[in-house]
């Protein structure tokens, strides 16, 4: 009885939303707005609590907001951008935040951006900007951004977290870009079936896991770039981003 | 205050994992068993509520397994089998399961399966299974596996979902293969940010949010195949899995 009781308790995930945080600007002390706003909303962060927060306003108040108005497009970026009806300046930014292009068709731009991360305009965005002559960039390391917020804020882990297309399949989902406090990867290859057959390819990503169910709370018409985890299990460690991204000798898909 | 205390509610939802199901065999109604479990841990299953299944036990109770020793291995299986230290018959299942090779090299199996989806070996798998001469394979048709469930008890939507690795990142991530009662893919462009710009690029693959949230859940020593997840908000309708495979024509990574 006793057992199925802990038992019950540990099959239960609860994922909140941190609603009311203001619009965020350069300088901005974000743990702090983060931390209000989940106190005004009645929600302790604690040890237990995994915290997802959306690049962007990390981004935003990191002051990684770029004015498109300083760019010189190279003719590189200018003649992708006139092909395809693009922003020449916006290209520019995009090509220096990559350190290699992996697909750039059909008006697609694919690129491994400087952390080593695999996707679409290397995580430039102008939406929710200051206007057309502005743009967002990835935190300039998402790990140490996420490892700041772990420590103000004493919660068990931080992820910071951005939204990937896929090769293969349609639409979008949220995948970890900076991690704290977590091994991001989970390894169940030690564990074995109910038959006692060790089970085969079970290096699961739980920070992606993680980050796709805080996702689904983030892209309410409110805005809600925080988001709360609780009764996650997870393997506590210093944690990084950079686990998640495969080695190119491992990669068939370069 | 009210609209606060509204807004709160719709930014929690809950993840729930249905234990106590016993081992699941061929001809088994998985409805009643899970309708059962859930029952049993005070969980009613409603219209609010989104089920996630582990593919696996859909496969085993639609008696989805495969005795090896009826296959006769042709010589691409036997030789890619001998390369790599694999059982021949295994990939001759995983070949018969393909439509098209995607990446065959380093011992590793990329296939686009005979349901579109492309993943490693086809879905085909020994873990869980009666010993080393059978193996599963995903259910003949998981989008009718999943209408079956979503009839039989009642609930908003059910998604079946499976274990998928991706290019460029380590680690395995659950994806929805069958869906029922649910649009996997949620259209955010109308949307507008805070400055009343269209949001872009915001087709979000909620199928797929959604079973990685309940993988959380799935991969517990004592199995969890069947995990409720509760406060979600998603858009009715029939819904199929194949919404999330891209098209060819669109594909920049066939």
């Amino acid at each position: 009885m006793r057992r199925g009781l802990i038992l019950a308790i540990r099959m239960r995930l609860e994922i909140i939303g941190i609603t009311g945080l203001p619009e965020v600007r350069p300088g901005d002390d974000l743990a702090a707005l983060i931390g209000q706003a989940a106190a005004q909303q009645g929600q302790p962060i604690d040890r237990l609590v995994v915290l997802a927060v959306a690049q962007k306003v990390v981004s935003k108040a990191e002051g990684a907001v770029v004015d498109l108005r300083g760019i010189q497009p190279t003719a590189l970026a200018r003649s992708w951008a006139i092909q395809w009806g693009k922003d020449p300046r916006l290209i520019e930014l995009i090509l220096s935040q990559s350190r290699r292009i992996v697909k750039m068709d059909r008006g697609v731009l694919i690129v491994e951006n400087r952390l080593g991360f695999v996707c679409a305009n290397a995580g430039v965005d102008q939406s929710n900007t200051e206007g057309d002559d502005f743009a967002t960039v990835l935190p300039q390391d998402p790990d140490a951004s996420a490892c700041r917020l772990h420590q103000a804020l004493g919660c068990g882990a931080v992820l910071i977290t951005d939204t990937f297309g896929r090769p293969w399949r349609e639409g979008l989902v949220d995948v970890a870009i900076g991690v704290s406090g977590m091994e991001p990867l989970e390894d169940f290859r030690a564990s074995r079936d109910r038959r006692g057959r060790p089970l085969a390819a079970t290096i699961i990503a739980m920070a992606d896991q993680l980050a796709a169910a805080a996702g689904l709370l983030m892209r309410k018409p409110d805005g809600c770039p925080a988001v709360l985890l609780r009764g996650v299990e997870w393997k506590a460690a210093e944690g990084s981003a950079r686990s998640l991204i495969r080695r190119p000798e491992q990669d068939l898909f370069r």
